[in-house]
């Protein structure tokens, strides 16, 4: 048997997940999980294919890096993977920059090219990169792809990727990327199978989880997308603010004496849900509270996804679909409602039960849009995206 | 005969207008006119109330301040009132902060009070303020009355004024306060006269000039705008990028090397149209430019103004109308064609002939949305508001 492994290599944690491809080699997921609070008391679970926690173990120990984490996580594999053999590695990478607007396999030349792309995004780049160099130290000849959050949006139409600045800045690369694309991507091939008609109008998918974008989908290709140069921008998310007059950076700055990495800090982690309602990034914990500060970062979240939708919505010229993903999007019933009943007017009916039990449909038969819940799976596109290019490689 | 005058005191331009009563006590206007290139070689000229030049002067003198020149000003007119009784100054003060919801009579409080809040608007505040002392000085008793470019949205639902910042800058001001509100205001009461079905209803005005935003309006009342606590935030502008991702602001500094200072000159000064285009900030002379460069720009400022229209017709919930205002948004038939034809997903049929021709309605008679243009003027805006309160005052 041969199995891929998806990584997704971050700041403080690493998941993974190993797939095992069948006669015609589809993936199967066999197992899963996770190294948490990397830096601090690194925290490994492994789940099987049903979710049930097979392995777990904790080091107590801030020194140990993503490197030596993964070494140790092979180490335990080559133990466990009972006679399968693993043929490649799939990597989340976040930034493919202006050139990259496919998977593909790493080789020192591209490792060098992506290298070159962590000033765009500083605070994930650089980990993905790190757990690429470690698998090269640790099994030099596997595979390794690179799939890239920024690719299944490379092709947008080229007015959707410019901000209003000087040219010259445009051309070095200061412009609207996009994110959450493996996701996206995901969304669009499970609803051209489930539902191929609607796959092939216009659709805004819904990301929403801790991070939360949304992006526009005509004939299932991306056209438009509120995140931006970075993934600060768009939506209300857990702790970033998204969409932000830049005259308020300047203000911090100018006039309120904060310093640029002091407000950076400020944007990416204390705003958002969390700085809104003062109390959680968490939107569990936020529609279990009582407190009218929840209830104001919630009624945010929903009118700003409202308000973006809308924004959308002319970039699509008309929206058929729309389809709620991620962990907000997936499973609170009560967000999806507010935004829907804020999209009414663009011919969105919500089934009430339907929403409440989290059904694949949401929307009533005679709504003029249908609504969808997909459950995302990141780590199985990375595994498709990666068997693909094997297998065009091979052929 | 009573008179008031509009005054419109910016950095390097002072604009005038004489309005004199009618019996009634209706503003007439008699003459007005613009002090240009102060702090260079100040350049004077006053039309007549046809528009005719009747009086240039310059002076080759940078060292001449706003308050010199109001000196100057006033000293002319006291010649050439003829017999018409000066009764107030209304003033554009384009920031009103938190507490300003209404025109006010100035006051020693009240200056206070807006000093204050030069820091929100420190490239405009300052000078309106600048030529309220001015005329404090040259005539103490003369009532004035400033009349605030945020009080039209002042009372937007709270939602619509919020950052999803740490709540604490928020109730320290720092929030979405909007601007051009003296042009909405104007637009809402002259639609209210000339269609008073359509301003009952939803409407998107979209004062297009040098500086541009979009308003909501449900019933004439300002629910959301493009700009926030600046107005660098949302269309793109003549030389202003509008809405720009904040990360793209850090970026410029921590990975560019460039000061807080120089990414402010350049989103004011050398973003938007200009930076687009490498041409021009002005919408005639891209219009009549061949080039591609000119091309991206026009067909970005359309796009963007289309897609925040989207955004606002999400928070007013449906559009009914959609006004077109100030230089660009009266005079260029092809921008607003661009802006319709993405908007015909809203129901916005344009009629080609009314439009090429700058008529009160563009839009065909079966259109779902009536779009109309109605060309704002801010000076009389001012005017009323004044004489509104004097006669508050008085009763």
């Amino acid at each position: 048997m041969r199995a891929v492994v998806s990584l997704n290599s971050g700041s403080s944690s690493i998941k993974f997940a190993l797939f095992t491809l069948d006669e015609e080699g589809a993936p199967g997921l066999s197992a899963g999980g996770k190294i948490e609070k990397i830096g601090i008391a690194p925290a490994l679970a492994i789940h099987d294919a049903s979710g049930n926690i097979v392995h777990t173990r904790a080091w107590d120990d801030p020194a140990l890096t993503h490197g030596d984490l993964l070494a140790w996580l092979f180490d335990w594999a080559a133990g466990h993977l009972e006679g399968r053999e693993l043929i490649a590695i799939g990597h989340r990478v976040v930034h493919g920059g202006m050139d990259f607007a496919h998977p593909c396999r790493v080789t020192p030349e591209v490792l060098e090219a992506l290298e070159a792309l962590c000033p765009l995004a500083p605070l994930h780049q650089p980990h993905n990169l790190a757990a690429i160099r470690a698998i090269i130290r640790i099994a030099p000849d596997l595979p390794q792809i690179a799939c890239f959050d920024t690719a299944f949006h490379h092709d947008r139409p080229a007015i959707a990727t410019r901000f209003a600045l000087p040219r010259a800045l445009h051309d070095q690369g200061i412009r609207r990327y996009g994110f959450h694309g493996l996701s996206y991507d995901y969304i669009a091939r499970t609803l051209a199978e489930r539902d191929p008609d609607l796959a092939a109008g216009r659709v805004i998918a819904a990301h929403l989880g801790n991070g939360a974008s949304l992006c526009a989908m005509a004939g299932g290709r991306s056209v438009d997308t509120t995140m931006g140069f970075t993934a600060l921008d768009g939506l209300v998310m857990g702790t970033r603010c998204g969409t932000l007059d830049a005259g308020v950076v300047l203000h911090l700055q100018r006039r309120m004496g904060m310093t640029a990495q002091e407000v950076e800090a400020m944007l990416y982690n204390r705003s958002g849900l969390l700085g809104v309602s003062g109390l959680s990034s968490d939107m569990r914990t936020l529609s279990a509270s009582a407190a009218p500060e929840a209830e104001e970062a919630i009624d945010l979240f929903a009118w700003r996804a409202a308000r973006e939708a809308g924004a959308l919505a002319a970039s699509l010229g008309g929206v058929d679909g729309f389809v709620f993903t991620a962990g907000i999007g997936e499973n609170h019933s009560d967000v999806r409602a507010r935004i829907c009943r804020r999209l009414g007017w663009l011919g969105i009916a919500l089934d009430a039960e339907a929403n409440a039990g989290h059904k694949p449909v949401i929307s009533l038969p005679g709504s003029a849009v249908t609504v969808r819940i997909i459950p995302t799976d990141e780590e199985r596109m990375i595994a498709l995206h990666t068997l693909a290019l094997l297998s065009a490689t091979r052929a």
